[in-house]
């Protein structure tokens, strides 16, 4: 991990993370689609689960990023991801996060066309039926949230402290060749690196002290972004507890030279932050302020949310973020 | 030049071009304001006078950059550089740009604090002369735009195409590390590759076409921009002519995690763009179609600026870009 | 030099000096290779010879880099590249590394085919017969290097400290444009710094303090890396002098959507490592335990070049890193 992996503070940032992540993920869920005589594809990330950043990761320590195929339904590959940090100076080992993605494979002769996976082999048979449930949950969850289609985010002039406005922020992005796969389209742990960026910003503004993300919403990629494409990403604070931030991140792509094409929702997700004091001790938080309608509907979803989570934590009997 | 330096048509973005200016610029200050025992200091950025882009440089050539140290006042020192592109395939050179930097020196001790510059010696007794005119002018020009102020872009909602807000965008920036000196404060080099980066998506958005950068104006900076801002990059179309666009571009700070300090104007240019067909011929923009009293003012602004620069550049019998 | 060319101590990363030079090596030799009217072509990397790195460089310093075609074969170019740091702020100049690379030129339309190199001219007729055994002996030693293919590093569970297990590392890293020429395999220069950074993790995991590359044995490039390829790159330490490291490094390439082609040995080399305390002085290193027969050999080989290396350092009277 360098310098420009991790904030002032030198905790890596969640975007530097997740887009280790998703990179082990697409080379072995590419390596697996491509296993047969078949035509050529890449995988393209269709989704992530829901994650904890469960210890922060500091300069200077390696990572360890380690992926395996856990299920594969007929079009789709899941795919499990550990990340250990290494402190090589004192040979400390912790786990940083746990991931599940989910892939696509798209034919590299026409990458709108999605081929069929060859199926994985199963240690053991319960293996099958659990990852059939995973398949279907996050099918589910796929199809309802296409259509949760928050609006952009806009500005005013001169916001209070502790409000959504003065803390929202947006970033535009020109897609380079770097950011893309070699059939022109953007990684998904690009997009996912853009989007913890404008949340961290968001955070920052908000609370003006060292915050680290601490957990990611369920991320489903909508749609491919093309090279060539100018990406906005825009991020709003929707919801505070007394340690943690939660911040919503919309993605849109702009076709800007193909004028056939409109703009489009790429991929949403929620994030959530917590702030830390120099003795890496995490503080409590500026209460937000909402002021509008959707500010305060916002509010209450991202409350909904952060309880249910809570439970689910105390029934697992997780230690919290 | 690698796939990264330039856009999806293979020309080097002009921002990289004045990167890499900057960087030889700041090398070159830094070692002549140390060359005599005194305080240690490193060169900041000042201001850029006006450059020309004259020829395009494309993916795989090699950028030949030459500086040289013109003229010194008491804390300043100007620095001529030269950029040539090599094709080594074909042996090919060309004059890409040439540029005029000033910069300040400032002690490692006490940033804050400007020292004395070493004089340099001039081969002919004119230049120092010639030095001072040049000189003389930029300070006037500088203490003039400090006051010159543009407000914050704001965005509408469904812009008509061809209006200012239609293409107008902005970008948000973690200043990170890499972006800095050692000594804790962004090159000029870094911001203007930024600057450039917003002005090329507002052109792209304009006219949907393959853009590049034509010219800069004259770019003063006003603040240091410090480690650990967030900075905001705004830009927004003033003028048209037939075959070119300008695009103003506004620079702010943000000390997020200092709340003593509050968010400053750190620069401010214009940038302008032409339009490429794909055989690189310059084709017509779109006309700006300015709607607010604001925006038709600086249409009118633009167009000074404009036509001042073709009678400048027909009195010299220069090509027009 | 920033932030990310060096270690958390500052030294600049062995790596990065090498992708310098082997940038610097390839500018020199295309352009001199397509110096004829005749087919255009891109100078590929074939070898390293042995390099020292002479005296650390650190962030914030400048280096320069030059290069020299020192002999020319039929079918290959020799070049000489020197790197000087500079310290801008006293002025200081030091000799960093001297380095011999030899390339070869391969069409532009046909990647597979080896053009003439147009002959150099030399200024002393002893230079060509000087060249032509250098080129002899490289020669010798790279056709027998091809046949000593290490096997790959398998990891052990819970090894002990100070044995090969516990050191050994491996990196995967997908292959993306930026690594690439224009004609899409992968720069020489990438390749190398992946491998000083996959043997630094080996000896920082080893010896657990701040660790510099002192020297890199000859690197044979036996084949170039398509893009589009995954390549895995595996350190383990083979040999523990009283104050040095000897880490080989393998690098192996999957060309993961092409079934056809079989993952392949692209390079090997060995890299030196010390170890140093925070004043810069050298430290002993922990000794190595190798506990299989093939690492108990390769410890012997390790030796064996290391006893080689100091007698013609001594008969050379050159200091010792």
């Amino acid at each position: 991990m360098r310098p420009d992996d991790a904030n002032v503070a030198g905790n890596v940032h969640g975007g530097t993370i997740l887009k280790m992540i998703e990179e082990a993920g697409a080379i072995i869920s590419t390596r697996h689609c491509n296993s047969q005589n078949g035509e050529r594809c890449v995988a393209a990330l269709a989704r992530v689960e829901r994650t904890d950043f469960l210890s922060p990761m500091c300069i200077g320590e390696v990572a360890h990023v380690s992926a395996e195929i856990t299920y594969t339904s007929k079009h789709s590959v899941e795919v499990q991801v550990n990340v250990m940090s290494e402190n090589i100076l004192t040979g400390t080992k912790k786990l940083t996060n746990k991931a599940t993605l989910w892939y696509v494979p798209l034919s590299l002769k026409n990458v709108d066309k999605v081929l069929e996976v060859p199926p994985v082999v199963y240690s053991r048979q319960e293996q099958e039926e659990e990852g059939r449930k995973r398949y279907e949950a996050q099918k589910l969850e796929r199809m309802e949230t296409k259509w949760r289609n928050g609006d952009i985010v806009q500005p005013v002039l001169n916001p209070e402290p502790n409000t959504v406005s003065y803390s929202q922020s947006s970033l535009i992005h020109l897609v380079g060749p770097s950011d893309c796969t070699l059939h022109g389209f953007v990684h998904g742990g690009v997009t996912m690196k853009l989007m913890d960026e404008v949340a961290g910003i968001v955070a920052a503004r908000h609370c003006k002290t060292n915050i680290v993300t601490a957990s990611v919403d369920a991320i489903n990629f909508h749609d491919k972004i093309r090279k060539g494409c100018v990406i906005t990403i825009s991020g709003r604070m929707t919801f505070t507890s007394n340690k943690s931030m939660e911040i919503e991140v919309l993605v849109d792509a702009d076709p800007v030279v193909d004028n056939s094409q409109k703009r489009y929702r790429a991929a949403s997700a929620f994030f959530t932050y917590v702030s830390l004091s120099q003795e890496g001790k995490s503080l409590p938080v500026p209460q937000l302020v909402p002021e509008t309608e959707d500010e305060k509907k916002r509010f209450e979803e991202g409350k909904g949310r952060y309880l249910q989570m809570k439970a689910k934590r105390q029934g697992r009997a997780e230690p919290q973020p």
